[in-house]
């Protein structure tokens, strides 16, 4: 199902940002048993102002009307539309890490649209253990499962050194879009989407931004 | 340890996420023993060319030379202080979720500067059980083990409904800089920093790139 009214390309990471914000929102309201939201709610939980949630929304056709609110389910599947999520992602994930682990299936990823279908990992102590449900496969037996079966998103959480020849396993393979949760920069072809979560990324970023405070 | 020619502020946070994978890389070679590496081998982990690594590095003052490479103990060592990673950073982590989890000390923070130093959960289930080597504390003895010993950046890995007050209580108890990983935009005063880490909003954006492009 895809909305004429629906553009996807020239929207701004923090635009996406944000309607991932609204959904995450109006999920939990729906499960609450509300049929609407005041655009106010809405605005707090992306971090934006109703005017903007007007104005992001507007960009995908017209939704909302003023005293009234945002009817929850209506809006909840449009915003899933949106994102793409109203098909399903198969995801793979190499390295049995703990982020990894946070991806294992049962937390919640099938409703969300994404299924975590295989683990894979290069260390033989792995291999073969239980994650989440899902028993650790050999990752040399990633191109041949991927043959039988493509996957939409690759999760690359294998150490530093062997995360691109990872990565560049997963795209020769048919994956479009790479999670990679290794501290290092991962080289993809055009066309293909990388996002990077890193824990000591991120600390990082905190520590310069305290030094940096405590200087002004 | 304070360089001189260290400046801290109006530094892009793309600048500060390639320092930290600088020094990702700079603390391998170093493990790995390695006295200089060479320029290109710095670009090719933080996603630059030789030319952005000398810019990046010769903001901070002079480093390198043509021909040699980089000293990877000494630049380690000044990327740790441009960073502000030559002072330890307290930590405190309020909800023993998954990614709570990976933030427990053993995982290398210490080394990294890093002191994970207390967990908190709001849920009574979690409270008393041993994460990491830590003893999960009940949340309401946040405020007064803070005011005791204060924290430099605190952890919200509580639900979406939780994470504001979490937020609030943090920074009043004195926490300079949040980790987010509750998938809702945080307020928080300014002179506060803040960054997010969710898996969610990561693999909302991958979906969305894949329709995207899936339409060009």
């Amino acid at each position: 199902m895809i909305h004429k009214a629906t553009r996807s390309r020239r929207v701004a990471p923090s635009t996406v940002r944000r309607l991932s914000l609204y959904l995450g929102f109006l999920e939990q309201r729906r499960q609450d048993g509300a049929a609407t939201v005041p655009s106010r709610a809405l605005a707090e939980a992306g971090g934006a102002t109703p005017a903007q949630v007007r104005k992001d929304l507007s960009f995908f056709g017209s939704f909302g009307r003023r005293g009234v609110g945002y009817p929850v389910a209506p809006l909840a599947e449009r915003v899933r539309a949106i994102l793409g999520l109203d098909r399903g992602h198969r995801v793979v994930v190499v390295g049995a890490g703990p982020l990894g682990a946070a991806l294992a299936p049962g937390a919640g990823w099938r409703e969300r649209g994404f299924e975590v279908a295989a683990v894979y990992d290069l260390d033989p102590a792995r291999i073969g253990t239980a994650q989440g449900g899902l028993v650790v496969r050999d990752a040399a037996r990633l191109e041949a499962d991927l043959a039988g079966r493509p996957a939409d998103i690759g999760v690359v959480g294998v150490p530093v050194e062997a995360a691109q020849g990872v990565a560049d396993r997963l795209v020769r393979a048919g994956v479009r879009a790479l999670l990679n949760l290794a501290p290092v920069h991962l080289d993809v072809p055009s066309g293909v989407a990388v996002t990077q979560v890193n824990l000591a990324l991120e600390l990082d970023a905190l520590a310069f931004a305290i030094r940096a405070g405590g200087r002004k």
